[in-house]
C-alpha cells in the first residue's frame, strides 16, 4: 500500500468537549495529526465528507459517502464512522468495485486517555492492505464482514450476529 | 480469530525509566495490559520467552522464540521484539507451518506519550488475522515482507530494501 | 501539612464519556486515583457531597458543602468543583474559622489529553499548604481572591476582575 | 504574580528517548510547551542555564545557576532541576534578596505517561505567588524547606530530614 485515502464522517472518534456549552460535539477529524505524528511509510489524504454523529446520519449521507469512494482513484480506502450505524453504513457500501473499504470509529473519544482510537486506527491501516476488495469493519481488535456483526450498545462492544 | 498468542522478548516497547539509576530498562511486558484495557473480542495469552534489547539478542536467544511458537496450539502469533534487529530475527522464524506471525514493536517506549507502540500492535493484530500462513512485520504502519525491508537507523524507520 | 481532606462536588473535572448515551456525564472523583499514582508525600481523604454540574448547584448544595467542611477536623481543604459556580461557591465559604480553603477543577476533563486537570490539582496543593486561613481559587495557574475574579465565559478563563 | 522568571537546567524531567541509541537523554526544556498549552494566566520567560543531569553538576554550575537568577529583574522564580542533587542546588541558592524561588522537577520524565512532571510544575505555581522571599522545593505535592529535606533514592521520593 502506497497510499491511503482516508473519508471521515465524524462520530465519538472526533468528539471534544466545549467547557462554555458544557456539551460534547464532533471536532475536525483526528486521524490525519494521529497519522502524521505516528511517522508512517505511507502516503495519505483526509477527504471530509460529513461530520455527525452516526445515529443521525440518514441515506442520503450514505450515498454521499457511497459517492465520494466512487470518485477515489486509489485502491485503500479507510472511513472514520460513529460506531451506532457503522454496520448500516458498511452494508450500504456493499459492491464498490476495485476498493479495498475498511470502517473504523472509537468507542472513547480520540482525546481521551486509553481512547481506543489510535488502536482501532491501527487495526484498520494493517487490515485494509492486506484484504482482499470488499468491506470491513474494524472494531475490537477484528476485522468483521459487515453481515455478521453488531453493536452491541448495552456492553458497548461489537459482537458476532 | 478467536484467539491470539503473544510471544514477548523486550525491545524499546516494554522500557521504563528508572530515576534511581537515572536509567532506562526493560520491563514487564506491556502489551496485555494494553490489550486488556482495550477490550478486544478475542482471547489472548502472553508468553514471555526474552527481556532484552534487541540488539543483544544471539542465535541461541532466536532458537528460543522459534522453539516457543513450536509449541504453541493456536495459529495466530504476535510477537513483541526489539526494532533493531527485528528483521533478523523474523528471517529466522521462516517456516514454521500452520502459523501467522507478526512481529511488531516501538521506536518510542509504550509508556511514553505519542508512542508508536498502541498503534504498531493495532497494526499487527489487524494484519494477523487476515493473511495467510507466513512471517510478517507491522511496523510505520506497513506489513512488511522481512526478506524486503531493514530499519533505516538514521531515520528511525522502517523502509523498503 | 500532613493531611489534606478533600471535597469533592462534581464538575468537568470528573466527566466521563458514555457512548451508549453520545453523552458526557459526571463520574466518580478522579482526584483520589490521581493523587494516589503519584505518590504525594501527605496524607488524604476524599469527601464527595456533590455529583453535579455546577450550573445546578443552588443554595442547599452550597449549605451542604460548608456544612461538610466545617465537620472536618483538619484545616487543609481543597474542593474540586465546576467552574461556572466556582466563585459563587469559593464565596459562600467566607469565614469558616481556622480552615485554609481552596477550589480548584478543570476546564476540560481529567480523563482528557491535555487536561489541566492535574496541573490545576497541582496548583491547588502547592498553594494551600503555603497560605494563610481564608478560601481562595486556583484556576489556570493563578492563586485568586474569590472576591476579585470572575470566569469568562467566552474565553474559557478566569480572569481578574 | 505578573510574570514566572522559570531558569531550566535539565534533568529527567527533560529526559527523551533515542531509540537509534538506545538511550535516553536530556532533550529541550518541556515546561514552556507545556505553560503555553495549559494557557495559564500570566506571562512567563524560559532562562535555559544548563542541560544536564543533577548527578553531573558541580560548584561552577550551581554558580552559573545563582548568577543567572541575580540578573533577573522578575521576583517570582521557578527552576526545574534533576531530582539527585536538587537539595543541594537548592541551599547553594540561599540568601538571594528579593526572590521567591522554588525548585522543582519529575522522578519521571514529562514525556512519560503518567509523569509527575506537570504535577509538580503546578505545585511549584501554586506556592511560588504566595511564598515569601526565599528558596523551597516542591516535590511530591509538598513544599520543602531545603536545610529540612532529602531524597530517598531507595524510595525513590523525597522525605522529611
Amino acid at each position: 500500500m502506497q497510499h491511503l485515502t482516508i473519508v471521515t464522517t465524524g462520530g465519538t472518534i472526533d468528539k471534544i468537549y466545549f467547557d462554555d456549552k458544557s456539551t460534547f460535539q464532533i471536532g475536525a477529524p483526528q486521524i490525519g495529526e494521529i497519522l502524521q505524528q505516528l511517522g508512517v511509510a505511507f502516503s495519505f489524504e483526509v477527504v471530509p465528507v460529513l461530520r455527525k454523529d452516526s445515529l443521525h446520519l440518514d441515506d442520503a449521507d450514505r450515498a454521499a459517502v457511497r459517492a465520494a469512494i466512487e470518485q477515489q482513484t486509489h485502491r485503500h480506502i479507510l472511513i472514520t464512522h460513529g460506531t451506532d450505524t457503522m454496520v448500516e453504513t458498511a452494508r450500504a457500501l456493499a459492491g464498490l468495485a476495485g476498493k479495498v473499504i475498511v470502517l473504523t470509529g472509537a468507542l472513547n473519544p480520540a482525546l481521551f486517555k486509553g481512547s481506543d482510537a489510535v488502536f482501532n486506527i491501527g487495526c484498520a491501516v494493517g487490515a485494509v492492505q492486506t484484504l482482499p476488495d470488499g468491506v470491513y469493519i474494524a472494531m475490537n481488535g477484528r476485522i468483521w464482514d459487515p453481515a455478521r456483526v453488531r453493536k452491541n450498545v448495552e456492553a458497548n462492544r461489537f459482537e458476532s450476529l
